[in-house]
């Protein structure tokens, strides 16, 4: 029997409504998901590993100016660019993080880096920056991180002394991107890259590079990323309850993805992940998360509302995946 | 009925085999770990609050040259100390931390900092350190953070190219504070600090100040805070598995904590915990743990090695807490 592949990504939850996306940028989000995934989707294919397809598809985001993370980067209240990102390996749990990283082109090639090259598992700030710099990681100046739109969101967001900004920029909030794969081997990998939030004071890191809480992979559970209000996703460490539901509660995926969404995070956001069998869960309590998924069982698709296929707002009423 | 009172600190996993721990050295430890036992217990008598017990305790490990944390931390491999520390309140789920702080003399009243004044719960590097600045947070000279004892294990580590000593100081590699507690509201808090590892890479952050891996707390499970190798016990999220084996899974705490020193953290150290009807558990898994622990069920005591009373050698044959 063909052994079953499945790969996921998001480009971050709490989207603009859907009034306010005009058909050309609906059109753009939904190539650039489109493409990334492809990107992995053919590694899995090749029998190439969860790992691999996890990053590949992390810096296909990352090089995209779209989304909030690497290259589209949101700007810190100093006018910076401080990027965090994890990656882990759902095999022998190996993992790797970087936190408060500047310049730095790929922080997710960064992350898997410190995983296979240090006895540290998490590194940051300017020790972080080191050893970018020691790996010979490519590293960009400040204009390859500008762009016009994140420029508009730091300066408005000074103006109302605020960091997120509810009413028109929803996406700026809860922006990252990530990526989770089931590989031929039955291997999970789980990937997030993100800029944080706009006007974020520096020094400040969310979930996305924090194992557990917007990062993780187990073989014998799921791999997850996760994307939303990070304080909440820390402080219920988010991935890993998904995994303990599993583990310890018997829960399947669908079920425990959606519990930690609609349930225990208390904020916005959404998740996805995926299983050993090929199971994939899309869940977001938000206006939409960018998505999409392709599974070797026939189902994939690209999404950005709430309402097209691939949220589950019910693993009961929607047992869509796998 | 009076509501049950508990409250476990420790002062690091992995320590000297008993031959190489002197008998005032061994008292000094016992002296230190009781007194800072007593200033928690005396504010949970006072009916105060286990987030003001389990910051005075972890202050007060802090301020002796006899623990890794504050005034005790080794030696980074540039010569220089970096501080982690993270404090979680179990009512609401409110957390704060801070990784790789210089100068502060209290890491863990600046990660109280956090959680109580800012919208950010996590905060590294040099964004840390300026928040401390802003907030007033006392500091110290370099001269305050110097022990000739550090400074030898960092020449010997440096010699040897290695982080840890196995052979003659694996206190160093495991050093960490922190303590738990109950009070009479029946609230649940925990509290970490670290000064990490002799001969660290700057940067470097472990499980300590980390939500869900070194320090976890929830009204509903229980609070944790654990000493150990940061990297084993950050891949597996080890404190927030306690609450999930408790709240998913049905075990008690001291079940839980075994299960998750002796089966699911690959690698070395311990934890202390505490549930919400005052049961403490300290489960282990090196040649001993510095720790200390009070329960107005009349259980207490000061231990540092395997076979003191105290140790949770397996749950089954010593239900010794509460």
């Amino acid at each position: 029997m063909t052994p079953p592949l499945a790969i996921a990504l998001h480009g971050g939850a709490g989207i603009l409504k859907r009034s306010k996306l005009d058909a050309a940028a609906d059109r753009d989000f939904r190539t650039a998901l489109s493409a990334a995934l492809d990107r992995g989707w053919d590694i899995l294919q090749a029998r190439g590993s969860a790992l691999d397809a996890v990053e590949t598809v992390t810096r296909a985001l990352e090089d995209s100016p779209l989304f909030n993370a690497g290259r589209g980067s949101v700007y810190t209240s100093a006018g910076t660019h401080e990027m965090d990102a994890a990656i882990m390996s759902g095999r022998e749990g190996d993992f790797g993080a970087v936190a408060g990283v500047t310049a730095v082109r790929n922080p997710v090639s960064l992350a898997r880096a410190v995983m296979e090259q240090l006895d540290a598992v998490f590194l940051v700030g300017t020790g972080a920056g080191d050893f970018a710099h020691a790996c010979g990681m490519a590293v960009e100046p400040p204009e390859y991180f500008h762009t016009t739109a994140r420029v508009e969101q730091l300066e408005s967001a000074r103006r109302s002394n605020q960091t997120p900004l509810d009413h028109d920029a929803e996406v700026e909030k809860y922006g990252t991107v990530g990526a989770v794969a089931l590989d031929a081997a039955g291997d999970l990998a789980a990937a997030t890259s993100t800029g944080g939030i706009t006007n974020k004071r520096p020094g400040r890191v969310g979930d996305s590079p924090v194992p557990g809480a917007g990062t993780f992979a187990d073989n014998s559970t799921c791999a997850v990323s996760c994307t939303g209000e990070g304080e909440a996703f820390l402080r219920c460490c988010a991935a890993h309850e998904v995994a303990a539901r599993m583990r310890h509660g018997g829960a399947g995926l669908a079920a425990a993805a959606h519990a930690v969404i609609h349930s225990t995070v208390p904020g916005k956001g959404g998740l996805v992940a995926v299983d050993r069998n090929g199971t994939v869960a899309l869940p977001f309590n938000t206006e939409g998360m960018f998505r999409a998924w392709r599974t070797s069982g026939g189902r994939g698709g690209v999404a950005i509302y709430r309402g097209e296929q691939g949220e589950t707002a019910s693993p009961a009423e929607r047992p869509w995946a796998h």
